[in-house]
């Protein structure tokens, strides 16, 4: 199976910059998540992808825990039906959370997901943005500071939601494909050696 | 009116890349518009969403014009009910297809805009994109063809949707307010000194 | 472009009535806005329809305003997408609430429109009408009341909602064009002699 | 049981033309339908209703049966959930159309009613009128001429659904009951004298 | 017309049981529901199904009455547009409730039903089950308490309509034709003899 | 966490053809699935869902295959929001097929599944039995032939997507919990001894 509709580059065809990223992630996950070559077909929006991507994910400020920043990642991707990023974002969500179960529950019905009040409030924000975002109003970014999250933690919300928004629709429409390894990923126990 | 729910930071206060930037486009149009404010509240997201941006709106290649790319943008943002794009995009539609009447009338609906069939395969696909992306198949990029629209052209259509739905999410959870002077540009023919 | 895909008659064949009426728009307005003479092909039903227009917008009792009745028909022409009527009465809104920025608030997303609370209030109840009038319970009528507005104004609301609903379906069936002067008035103050 | 949750004013204190009416009405069919006392609580919008309610329900021209007239209105009815004109409508069809079964059948599924394909194309157009106008294009009016159906009657059925849809809304709001006999008329045989 | 577009068994063909209780059937309401035929075409299902239908609408144990649970069956049956079920289900309503009108209120909207308190609640909560039953939380099941209806109760309205939803689907899927007896039952009080 | 919000029951406590039927799964899976005893609360229910569930899995007719058969589940239990049914037949489905991904991508975008044109072509027909049956025309049964699949196929699909609607309301309302066994499952290749 092809990993996206459109043509993808070859590793070794790629500007250095990109190159450099993606054998970094390659050492560091084991392979190469389809996404950073499906999308290395237009450099340009590559380079923004990732620079969002890093602007919101990799951030240490605000409350967000990793593991909470993936389970909307999981919850927006469901709502949008985007194969590629619930399978492999539900992965690294169960990697960061260390809950083989979550990912499902939050992918198939996040009300029954077996997560506390706050990731709760946390994604009902979210779906909020992700589906009617022009019914937000301040007395929704309010209600989450019961739950120790902040209008700058809310921002982070909507934010992850929009942009995985944005990826959904990219992954849906060139029809991107998961590796086979993050279906699997994080649901058993690592063996020691 | 505040143009953001948001902290608003002072141009004198950002990164020099930010302010020049900036002023670049407060020298172009006259005035700053409200998003390059609203969202440089985040530094590393508005360098990611000026460069997102960038490569969409100023990339050469491929056949839709500048307008047309517009005209995607005012479709998607009606849709996703957001003020501040509507107003600003539909400015710009309005200037760059010297037609000022075509911006209401695809926010409004776009299956009455005064457009010839090409523009309107694009934007049935834009919405396709918008609210159902996951029923995306090959032949609805296929079916553009007919219309000089190649599948490179397809992937822009659903970049700049993509990319907007983002920009709308965030518009809508900021309570991003349009720059009065959106309002009127491209309405009134120039007049001549 | 024609303003109607059916038959437009001329005025000099209308009716004396239709034709006085008409005359005495154009007189104020400066041109015959196209409803006139889009749903003149029927003349029975156009006594009928301008009959009820004149009992829900010439009346002078109760406490909506001109202006306030327009920002109805605004919101809900939006809800249907009609072009003529967003357009048309759009600007009249911009006039009667001297208020050059709120029609384009409204027909967008009037939930962030720059209105007071009364008008919330108001446009809410009215898209409940317009969406979903089978769940109006009489709690939605007295909830009105701490705005102001009366059971009587609650009719009003309701029943401009539901006749434009009528004229927002006409106009989408019959393609009605608005007449190009609606798009600009109201947006630029008027200048003194 | 109250018949609206309006006032409803006495057939007595009503002007003579209404009154005259209403009393013809009541010797035609036996009893006073409410609709004719809730909405008199606003003579000038009560008039105007009539009107529109003549010129498309009682016209000679078009080749829509009157059984037909009367189905448009109970499928759209159902579509807006009103009691009173799916009671009361169903009544008039049940007795128009000589068919005791109909109009349950075109209340809960047109798609499944004993109807012949001609009024099953007459629905869908309505339905599509009804939920979502703004998609009309020139050939959904040009599909319904293969059933015999003019683009005459594309807008006669148009209207007709246009005009219930108000009715719908008005009745709803109000809480309009319908007469106890409308359930049970047209459902037996009349019993010869 | 055919009651199903399925093949129909002839009464002397199916096996023994079923015959029986098809014959009971006749026995006490004068016909055979087409159901009991329709279905019959698969015997092992049928025999499920009766077997569902009898555990859930003949137990004695709970406070929902024999004319509630009907009520329930009916709303859920037009809210998936079920002729065979709406019709069949509304006639057994007017009995058991004794109410000639309660069956059409109900089918066209339950909100507008002359029925208690404790019944609107009823099917406000069978119509969450209907539509959205992955929102169902264990508020939706204590606010029934407060109209004497038990968690056990929501069990019961909830496997109502959970089991109607499936046989509206068998209903639609094979165009199951309601008798036409069923459409007059229960309108008229029986004569004394 | 509890496997339900209501009462389960002991299994010993459990009638015998319960407790031997539930000892039977016990054997061949290792484990009980929490189906069989949270519905046990409800003894007559539960033997008519088992009967039902017999009657249409482990029947020896028509063309569609036991995987076949689970993937309609994991379909229609997605559209539901059901996690239980989700989950547990996405684990049999993965081991009826032998295709250790193929679960996750029916669950998240059946469109994108990696199945033949028959398999998406029989989803198609489930989902619009699951979401919109009061549509379905015999155009629809009859597309289906063009993959092999007969109008009683169609009936078996129809009746599994129904009796799933019915279950996945009821897991959805009781707060049916996955066994944690069942994420696992067919998801890695059974080593051999």
């Amino acid at each position: 199976m092809a990993i996206s509709r459109y043509p993808v580059p070859e590793l070794k065809d790629l500007p250095e910059d990109m190159r450099t990223r993606i054998l970094e992630v390659q050492d560091k996950a084991g392979f190469v998540p389809n996404v950073f070559l499906a999308l290395a077909h237009r450099p340009a929006e590559w380079r923004a992808f990732m620079a969002y991507h890093d602007a919101l994910l990799l951030k240490e400020t605000g409350s967000l825990s990793k593991g909470e920043r993936e389970m909307i990642i999981v919850a927006t991707s469901a709502a949008n039906h985007c194969l590629y990023c619930v399978v492999a974002h539900g992965a690294i969500l169960r990697i960061y959370e260390k809950k083989p179960l979550v990912a499902d529950q939050v992918a198939v019905n996040w009300r029954k997901a077996e997560i506390p009040p706050r990731q709760r409030a946390m994604l009902e924000f979210a779906m909020k943005v992700c589906e009617r975002s022009h019914e937000i109003e301040q007395v929704d970014i309010d209600a989450l500071a019961a739950h120790g999250l902040s209008a700058e933690d809310a921002w982070d919300i909507a934010a992850i939601t929009a942009f995985f928004g944005l990826s959904n629709r990219m992954a849906n429409v060139t029809a991107m494909r998961p590796n086979d390894e993050f279906y699997l990923m994080g649901r058993v126990p690592k063996t020691k050696s």
